[in-house]
């Protein structure tokens, strides 16, 4: 199995963090997103939405989709349960995996996108061009804030995100908060459940991966 | 199990044609998100994120998010299997549903949230209020009008979205499709594929639910 891959980029190192935590080992291929590396034809007749992460099985199927590929790894190494156990386990993991994602990711994605200005032009991943629209970027800041205070609420009442246990929520959620750094944005010095959860996952060595 | 429900609305019918799918019987409790009952206290004690839909179980646990709710009926009643089958199986189904989630949903809801009169000053769903970005509504209609396009290009070498299996896939496509109405989108006339499709989705008894 071959990770097309990108270090710096929160997409895949979600599924990075996923594959560690099961221990499953992938050979990485780097895609330079910053030198646009994704839009050259050899990457685009891997997958033509033009965005990593992508996996390719030894039999040449490409998953796209972080959550695809997580999906796909959890189905041949299903221990640990990083989506949850029973049914309503597994859909109270579904429901805080999203919200890390919809509260989370996608604002700072939609901050980053479209202030940073290597992305002038490229305000949204896939192989469409937009152009970047302040006002999402400024509802983006808004919305991280509101992001750290409502995780905090939440880190003071469960040790990881959707409860005793970390998943894939613990994992969208650290990939989104550290990419928020690139809006320097940081851990308020009075959001300390967040701050010890931060501490918490960040030491497992699945963070580094 | 009683689903918080609201008929005019695309996230929860996801879950109602879900259910109708598996045969599943749910109690439906109506929210009139049009005279803004979501924002009432009774509301508010059942699901915090005043979002419809959310499932409650008989014991008092709620679900939120339509997927979680999808991911618990799945569970209880596996057959037929809308998330697909085997590893890849589920991860192709997982790929696709995101992509109609990301390239459908998304942009239909970022345009309907941004230019109709009654969303304004209300233009993400949940406890925070956002004012309208009228780029990000004219962003929406380019990536509708993309999605229709790229829609059609699947569906001209493929049954259903995600292969030969209808899944969650085309019901997060559907749904986006029939609520793109409100912007006055149609189906073009040379969008042959997407029409064929769309009227063998659409005869299935569960859109009606």
């Amino acid at each position: 199995m071959k990770l097309y891959d990108y270090e710096r980029a929160p997409n895949p190192r979600r599924v990075r963090i996923f594959a560690a935590e099961k221990g499953i080992e992938l050979e990485k291929v780097n895609i330079d997103l910053g030198t646009k590396q994704q839009m050259g034809d050899d990457y685009k007749a891997i997958n033509s939405r033009i965005s990593v992460p992508a996996l390719e099985l030894d039999d040449g199927t490409v998953i796209c989709e972080s959550v695809a590929i997580c999906r796909y790894l959890d189905e041949i190494q299903p221990e640990p349960a990083l989506f949850g156990t029973g049914a309503v386990g597994k859909a109270n993991v579904e429901m805080w995996h999203r919200r890390m994602e919809i509260e989370g990711l996608q604002p700072v994605a939609d901050s980053v996108r479209n202030t940073v200005e290597f992305f002038a032009g490229r305000a949204l991943a896939g192989p469409h061009d937009f152009e970047q629209i302040p006002a999402l970027a400024e509802r983006g800041m808004k919305r991280v804030d509101i992001f750290y205070d409502t995780l905090n609420e939440r880190l003071n009442e469960s040790p990881f995100i959707a409860g005793d246990d970390y998943t894939i929520a613990d994992i969208a959620a650290l990939c989104a908060i550290d990419f928020a750094r690139v809006l320097k944005k940081r851990i308020g010095e009075d959001q300390t459940a967040l701050q010890r959860w931060h501490d918490t996952v960040s030491a497992r060595p699945s963070a580094k991966a």
